[in-house]
């Protein structure tokens, strides 16, 4: 039985480090780099019932990642999608409501593809919306993902850094992911292959914080803000660093509480995207 | 700071079909084929002030697989393992075990491997002991696993069915996995390879059962007992398949208890194998 609904919880992804990979085939292209995903992230309602339409916390508006996947997937459900974190500020919102569609439509249209297909469609939706590179297939893995190579299934490999824990973040404003993958990126890729040697020859949350610092600073991609809060963390102990593409810090544990901020808080993500119950729970 | 006590949690998991592929290289042998991992699985305590010890729900005892990936790693802890499903009863224990301590022992001892260096190392220790071929990639990754190419990372590759939701079993008694896999394997490998097919072609938990069957009939690995079972939850109006290799029948949903049966019950997992809190959680 096909339900009418589905329910997609995507987590969050902060990418920490990265190289960019471009390729004319969006499946393809994508990034080399590592980051967190987490429990603060996106939740997809797709329903096939209800007239085209994308609402996001509760605003009518378009995303060009899920015009893509509606497109590819070739279907016109009311999509309603309610986000634990702020859209533009380096979260991977745009990643994880393409590939909450994707999963969602797959359910409800009863499209009959796999979960790498439903991720290669994502990631091209992505990459084609110029709003992130890696996102997709860090959201569908969960845990902290080592992009090792870069494209979807079956192009791109995944590997991990196996830990986990909680995770403050603060949030300064929006970043342009487009301005800056679509830019001059040599050294931004010079920076990211090397902190992704360092993270690959240590592969601790402790290497990849600081790591992601020495990236940040030789991509010259930190601003004002993030540079003065990753200085107080580090100063009052703790691991912090940049999410990349936003104005936003992120810091193990209670970094950012301990040197006097008031952050958000939640989880490294245990698990990728899940379809939840009551959404075509055994299709 | 490295802890000295590293909790992991590990899914069971079920093969519905498979194929077998035999290497001489232990991370290139393993199989093809599809299952579910359940919430219902392992919880791995790894301890290096402890003296080297195995405990299997309170009982002491030896596992092969265990010994090979702590002699990989060359450490020797107390391991203690507590299990919410019976041993040899086809829920993939033995690499729930040897994943968990692959895991934990990299937190401790803080060895410095990857997720994929320690799946490597856990499968590879699974396939020496002959006690599985397919079970660490798909607890590694959680969900309902689809092994389209054998082996370890970097040589095999998993996909997943988009689906989740409640699972019921009922165990009848064990099987030998060694005394099957290390037999006459080329009914298995043909039921195997074609039940894949149907179930590429149609990803959905409904597929899965309904081939997963036709593997178990036409490769002669049906137990009477399991067998009787699938014909009534069948006729119930459900879905079930016997647990590869156990005498074990797991069934969607309802199925079994519809049918009459008492079963135990639990969910398809969503995450894979994962450090809990407190233990190298930041490590």
């Amino acid at each position: 039985m096909v339900p009418e609904v589905a329910r997609v919880s995507v987590p969050g992804h902060v990418t920490g480090c990265f190289s960019v990979h471009r390729d004319p085939d969006p499946q393809i292209a994508g990034s080399r780099g590592a980051g967190i995903t987490l429990t603060d992230g996106a939740t997809v309602v797709v329903d096939r019932t209800g007239s085209r339409d994308l609402e996001l916390d509760g605003t009518k508006t378009t995303m060009a990642s899920v015009e893509h996947v509606l497109a590819t997937l070739d279907v016109e459900p009311a999509v309603q999608v309610e986000t634990a974190v702020p859209v533009g500020a380096g979260f991977g919102i745009s990643g994880a409501v393409a590939l909450g569609v994707a999963l969602g439509a797959n359910a409800v249209y009863a499209c009959g593809h796999t979960e790498n297909d439903l991720v290669a469609i994502a990631h091209a939706a992505e990459v084609e919306a110029s709003t992130g590179l890696g996102d997709v297939v860090a959201q569908a893995r969960g845990g902290a993902p080592i992009r090792r190579e870069p494209g979807a299934p079956p192009h791109g490999t995944l590997d991990g850094i196996p830990a986990g824990g909680r995770i403050e973040y603060v949030t300064f404003g929006e970043l342009s992911t487009a301005a800056v993958i679509g830019g001059d990126t040599g050294a931004i890729n010079d920076a990211g292959a090397a902190a992704l040697r360092t993270i690959l020859d240590d592969p601790t949350l402790s290497a990849f914080m600081s790591a992601s610092r020495t990236f940040a600073r030789e991509a010259a991609l930190l601003t004002p803000s993030v540079e003065r809060a990753i200085e107080h963390v580090v100063d009052a102990g703790g691991e912090a660093t940049m999410a990349m593409l936003g104005d936003t810090v992120v810091a193990l544990g209670t970094g950012l509480s301990d040197a006097g901020y008031e952050p958000a808080a939640c989880s490294i993500a245990h698990a990728g995207v899940q379809i939840e119950a009551g959404s075509g729970y055994f299709s």
